[in-house]
This record gives structure tokens, C-alpha cells and sequence, in this order.
């Protein structure tokens, strides 16, 4: 097809650019504008709606409309309301964080949790709860994953929150056409429809509050990467993420995006053989790298098998303070057994380092709170092992998320919809009664 | 800074988009426009002026002028030139595709290559010499390699054809910012200057004929992945190209652009170790992927030591198709030592398969011309080693181009400047004294 320029469709302002199709239609370049005008005040905060036009390259009339249809949507609302018709130029168009929330969930071996993060950011609902993946059948997991997320619905209705959608990362592969998790080794899991699921499970409990919003799911390390994403910082263009869980998942960030692949596969890094005559995995082969810097390898290394850090109804959270005290106190075991997974850390991160030359390789999830320890090794590897001259330049962090990483991620996917368009939210589910 | 929406720059058509910075002055934008029409009369082949107009979404008045320009250039012709005055639509563009080419050049071990491609993709030089490169020294090498790249200048005069860049492809790491080969571990080369050094040689005998055009050097794995490139196969958008010399290169690409990393460094695949107890690398350290799959590896596996395949003044192609030959008549030792080589790739690619999910694998440099023998070990590898169902749907395809990839890679990256801003043309030295 051939494109006309009058619907040329590329609308940014100085940091943000949307794109579609050269062939959309007005109402999908609208749409997309009203995504640009709520990601600019989300990121910049409010503004008049003069500087508003100006800076996303929009004419005053046309973002005036665009601003009166955010303010009927409920997403932002203008400071001088009452003199609105007047074009006062000083009123400020800002918005409306709580309108909606994104819901991010997770499955993980030994833990669940859930957050609901607002469009302004702010966390509105958090839980955890200490599972034992390995023991309970899926059903089991995913009827108290559900619990979590009801509660999380509720809370979000309390605070007169319209929920966008909900993300359920697994620590397993995801076929993102089916949407359905293909194969989780560590919780013994082959292909579990979790979105199905957990849907069924919502409209048995949450449904009584009113109906379900859309339920999604996603490879939890894919996740995280999207809440370690940061289009100001260079170094974060190209990133590794490694998510340390019971096992060890992993993203890949090349030119601002998580790379997914040809079919959504990506990130398959925790059966990366490192030592062959090592342990035996549970994908059924030897030695695969997250056999050795898993959270079970660091826990089996640093304690005996009484240790009360074992018991699998002690969180994430409390597991790790105890071995983060115990680290403090120059516990040698401890402090050795940090040594030995942060070495072998940086011994399967140099591939992916040699590979693809990354600015940035992030320690999330359990790593983050043992990053003081475990970062050291893992660059002295990698200034051992990348064959580029100082690592090929890049950099260990420790993310500022951690465990909560996937979560976080889950729920800024989730919101990912109202940003592409915002007209999606008058076609939401209202959990609640409240104003919008 | 505020963009400007009059002077939206980004120009396209149906299958080309040329983006520049939305602050671009409007000279930026002629020359991404002249750019894209180019491109277009390249890929698409000749048009009527009004078509053309219409298909890359310019005006008509737009679109003549910059055919105008183009003719000027000497890079397009109207086929009906004498009436072009007036307007007739019948009349077509037509790019003159020997106009300008571009150089591409390849150090290897055992090898050095050379070849001119010109705009419409018509090879108008190729020469290919064996060398010992780990017995010449860095300036043995490559003042031979001068003499080629001298004579393919000399041809393209004699074919009246401007000579828009040389991009010289090395197998090993190469400083994109200060254009210098930090290490070459399979030549012993550490911190050569390259591009200056070729520079200057070419001033010395090719600058008899004229100004030297712009030398650069790159990683050849990175040129063949450039000829690998394909963007209207979506099984080619996420990509592993596996470059096989006396060692091992490889390119990813993510998104249809050959990954570089934050500093220029990836593609570093070469040293993944394999086989812990295997043999000493020229890097120094033990197993590396390369030590099992390099040219090397098959030569010694499939040849004795005094076998006349392993004379070093055979050329590469001389080599692959005695060992073709020796494949087609079914000898045990050599299909035994492609079926090894095959395995090994594809557990090193399986590695790369894991963590990115490519569309496909391919199989380019010697790989190619064995691709028969090679591929089915490569899949049976994936198949095993993959967690994704189906080995991710990952594809192994064998290069078209096989060792000339990055020689061709680098004539195409050598174009690119002219297809990018046609107007840098009238700043090229140019070698010939013929009509343009």
C-alpha cells in the first residue's frame, strides 16, 4: 500500500517518539496521540496546555482536544478547571496518577507476590506470600496466586482505581502466541494454561466485585528487564538482566528494547552449561549454570540442611535479611559461599558479555540484596574472561528493584495498553463505584 | 530542544524508512530524501517520476527536483532525456548502477580477499589471495593486502566507476571509535592500526591514479552479517550469523540491525567455552568454542599432518572443494570430522539459540560451501539442547555467500555513506578520468 503523507503518523515530542503504521487510520493517529500527551505528563509532569502543543509538535487546537478527551477519560484533569473555557494560559493540565493501576503477579518456586502500581508510579497494593512450588500442584499455586490478586483488586477498588490489566510472570518458558507457560523445570510444569486460569479463579472471587480485567502472561526475567529499562541512560540500551530466583532467568535489551526473538523464546539462559561434571538440573542435563548460582545452590552451599534459613515457610524476604545479617557479620561460610555463585556469575555472564557487548549487566532479583557481595566476582570475571579490553566497558549493577523486579515489570506492562491508547480505559471493566 | 513539525523528517516508502533527527536542518533532510530515492531505484528497479513521487509519499515538484540532483550526481538517468523538459510521464528513472561502488576487503590467517560491488549490486572486482598470517608479519600482510585493494581501484577506473569507500573486515576484535584491531588472537596481531596503515600504502600506489578514498576497518563476522540481511524475510530480523575461518566469528542481529553492543565489541563467540578439558586456545585460555569448530579444527580432525590440503599456499576455495570432493565420494574420515565439527556448532549455537530465540542460524565463511554435511548435526544439536519446543522454530540456513560474506558485507557497508546522502558523491576523490 501506498502511504499518504497527510496521515503521516510519527508523533513525539523531544523524548518520547510513537510510531504507527504510515497506512493508519485518524483514529489510531489519535489514539496514538493521546498516549504521547499522557506518557509526556507522566514523564515530565504537568504543564500548561500551550507548552503542552509546543512540545509534542502538536498545533494548540488540536491538543487542546486531545487534552479535553484525556480529562473525560479521567486522566488528567485541569488545575483551574472553571475557567477552562476561558484558555487562560496558566492552567495546568496535570494528571491523574490513581486513575489506573497496572496489576504485575508472580509465580515463583518458593514465593508469590503481587503488586499494583499506579500511572503516576506509585505502588498501591503489594503482598507477598512463601509457597512451596516444588510440593504443590499447580492448581494449588495458582489458588493462592489468585487470592493474592484479589486482594490486590480489592485495594485497588478502595482507592477508586481502575485496574488496566493484570501480568502473570512464570519462571518458565511462555509461548507468547498461546499464552500459555510451555515448560517451568523448577515448579514441574509443562504446558499450564496460568492465564486461563487464573481468569476462572478471579471471576469465582474477584468476579463478585464486578468483571475481570484482562489477564496476561510472560516470562518473569522479561519482565524484569521491562522495569530495569531506562531510555536516558545509554548504558541501558544494550543490557544483560540476570534474575536470580531458585533458578536463574534472564533478558537481553539490545537498542532500547527486550529482545524476545523470532517467537517470544528469548532469555533461555539459565541452562547454559558451565560445568560439565557438575550437578544434574532439573531440565534433566548437567551442570547448567543455574545449577550454581540459583538461590537453592547459594542456600545448600552457605547452610546445613537444618538451617531454619531452609524452611520453605520463611519468604524470600526473610531468607535473604538473614543471610545479608550473616554476610555482615563476616560469617565465612556465607562470605564464601557469595564468592563461589558470584564467580560463577560472571563466568556464564562473560558469554553473553563477549556476545553482545552490553553496557550494563543488571543483578536482579535475589541478587540485588546480596549485590554488595556478589558484584566484586562477578567483575573480576568478567575482567578475566571478556576478550574485549576492560570488559568491552561494561558495568555491573545492582538493581534497585530485586525481588520485586518482575512484579514491577508485570504491572508497567500491564499499563502498557492505556499508554499505546488511552480510549482502551472507557472499554475497562470498572471494579469500582467510585468517581472517575 | 522543541522539534519542529514542519520539517517532520521522517521520509518513507512502502518498504524503506529513512529516519533523521527531528531537528534536522532541511539540508539533512534533502540528502535522506535523496537517499531514499536511491535506495528505492535500487531495490525496485526503474519508474516513471510521478510513481515514484507517489510511492515514497513526496511531491511531484519535490520528487523531479531530486531527481534532478541524482542526475546531476551522476547516479540516476532518465531514459528519455532529451524530452525530459517535458514532463512526459512514460519517462523513466533509472538508477546508473555502475556509478559508484563500494570496496570490501578481508584479512584472515589463511587468507586475504577483496571485492567491488557497485550500487546495483554487480561485482566489477574480485581477487582472493592465500597467505601464512601467522608467520608474515602485521606489515607482510598487509601490504599484500594493498596490492589487492590497488588493483581492484585500477579496475574499477578502467570501469569508470568512483570508489565511494574501502571497509577493510578483520577476524578479531576491532575499536569502533578509534578504528584500530585491538587483538587478533589467530594472527598474534595486538593494537594494529588498520585503516591507517592500508591508508597509507594505497597513497603510495593507488594514489598514483588519485586521491585514496576513506579506509575503514570492522569485524568480518559483522560484514557477513551485513550480507545476511534481509528485510523482507522475517525468520532473518532476529539473527545469529556463525563465520567460520581458521577460527570462529559471529554477528547477532536483533531487530534487522547487526548488534554492535554499547562500545562495538559483540560478536565475541568465538571463545565460549565447550570443552573444559579441551585444548589451548590462541586467546590462552582452554576449550574454547573455536578450538572445535575453526577450519583448524577440521583440518586437523579430517587430514594428517602431511596432507597436501594443508599446504599454505592453497587458497580457501582450493581447500573446501577438495574436502567437498572428498565428502562426495563418502570418505569415512572426513564425513566423521564434518559430523564433529557440525555437533560442536551447534552446541555453541544452542548457547546463542537459548538466550536469543534467532528466526534463524546461519551457517556463512567456510561453513557454507560444507553446509551439506554440516547441518543436520547443527539441528540434531538444537533440537537436544534447546529448552523452547521445536528448537524455538529457530531455522538453519546456509549462506548464499559463504567465505566472500564479509568482503561483500564490507562493499556494502562501504555504499551505505552514498545511499545514506547521495551529495557526499561530489566530495569523493575521484580514480578515473571517465564520464559520470
Amino acid at each position: 500500500m501506498t502511504p499518504r503523507p497527510g496521515q503521516e503518523a510519527t508523533v513525539r515530542d523531544a523524548d518520547i517518539t510513537v510510531r504507527v503504521s504510515a497506512t493508519a487510520d485518524p483514529a489510531a493517529v489519535r489514539s496514538a496521540r493521546l498516549g504521547l500527551l499522557l506518557r509526556s505528563l507522566r514523564d515530565r509532569g504537568p504543564r500548561s496546555r500551550g507548552r503542552l502543543a509546543e512540545e509534542t509538535g502538536l498545533t494548540r487546537t488540536v491538543a487542546t482536544g486531545l487534552v479535553d478527551e484525556l480529562v473525560e477519560l479521567g486522566l488528567v484533569f485541569c488545575e483551574d478547571a472553571d475557567r477552562r473555557g476561558a484558555g487562560r494560559p496558566g492552567v495546568q493540565v496535570r494528571l491523574v496518577g490513581g486513575a489506573v493501576c497496572g496489576v504485575g503477579a508472580e509465580v515463583n518456586v518458593d514465593h508469590l507476590a503481587v503488586v499494583a502500581v499506579d500511572l503516576a508510579g506509585t505502588v498501591i497494593a503489594e503482598a507477598r506470600r512463601g509457597i512451596d512450588g516444588r510440593n504443590l500442584p499447580a492448581e494449588g499455586v495458582l489458588a493462592e496466586l489468585a487470592d493474592l490478586i484479589t486482594d490486590a483488586l480489592a485495594e485497588a477498588r478502595t482507592a477508586g482505581t481502575t485496574v488496566a490489566a493484570i501480568t502473570v510472570g512464570v519462571a518458565g518458558l511462555v509461548d507468547t502466541a498461546t499464552q500459555r507457560v510451555t515448560l517451568a523445570p523448577n515448579l514441574g510444569w509443562r504446558d499450564i494454561d496460568v492465564a486461563e486460569d487464573v481468569r476462572h479463579r478471579l471471576a469465582a472471587t474477584a468476579g463478585l466485585l464486578g468483571p475481570v480485567p484482562p489477564v496476561r502472561v510472560a516470562n518473569e526475567a522479561t519482565l524484569a528487564a521491562t522495569a530495569e529499562l531506562d531510555p536516558a541512560d545509554a548504558d541501558r540500551a544494550d543490557m544483560v538482566v540476570l534474575y536470580g530466583e531458585v533458578g536463574l532467568g534472564g533478558a537481553i535489551v539490545s537498542g532500547g528494547r527486550v529482545a524476545m526473538g523470532r517467537h517470544g523464546w528469548a532469555g533461555e539462559i539459565g541452562h547454559l552449561q558451565v560445568d560439565p561434571r557438575g550437578r544434574r538440573c532439573g531440565c534433566g542435563r548437567t551442570g547448567c549454570w543455574e545449577t550454581v548460582v540459583g538461590l537453592r545452590a547459594l542456600l545448600e552451599s552457605a547452610t546445613d540442611p537444618d538451617d531454619p534459613i531452609r524452611d520453605p515457610a520463611l519468604t524470600l524476604e526473610e531468607r535473604l535479611a538473614t543471610l545479608v545479617e550473616r554476610a555482615r557479620l563476616a560469617d565465612g561460610r556465607t562470605l564464601a559461599a557469595l564468592d563461589e555463585v558470584g564467580t560463577w556469575l560472571g563466568t556464564g555472564a562473560a558469554v553473553l558479555v563477549n556476545a553482545l557487548n552490553p553496557g550494563t549487566v543488571v543483578l536482579s532479583g535475589y541478587y540485588a540484596a546480596l549485590g554488595e557481595w556478589l558484584r566484586p566476582a562477578v567483575e573480576a570475571r568478567l575482567a578475566a574472561d571478556v576478550l574485549a579490553p576492560r570488559a568491552g566497558g561494561t558495568r555491573v549493577a545492582v538493581s534497585a528493584f530485586g525481588p520485586t523486579a518482575a512484579v514491577r515489570g508485570g504491572a508497567l506492562v500491564s499499563l502498557e495498553p492505556v499508554l499505546s491508547d488511552p480510549t482502551v480505559l472507557a472499554d475497562l471493566p470498572e471494579l469500582h463505584g467510585g468517581t472517575r
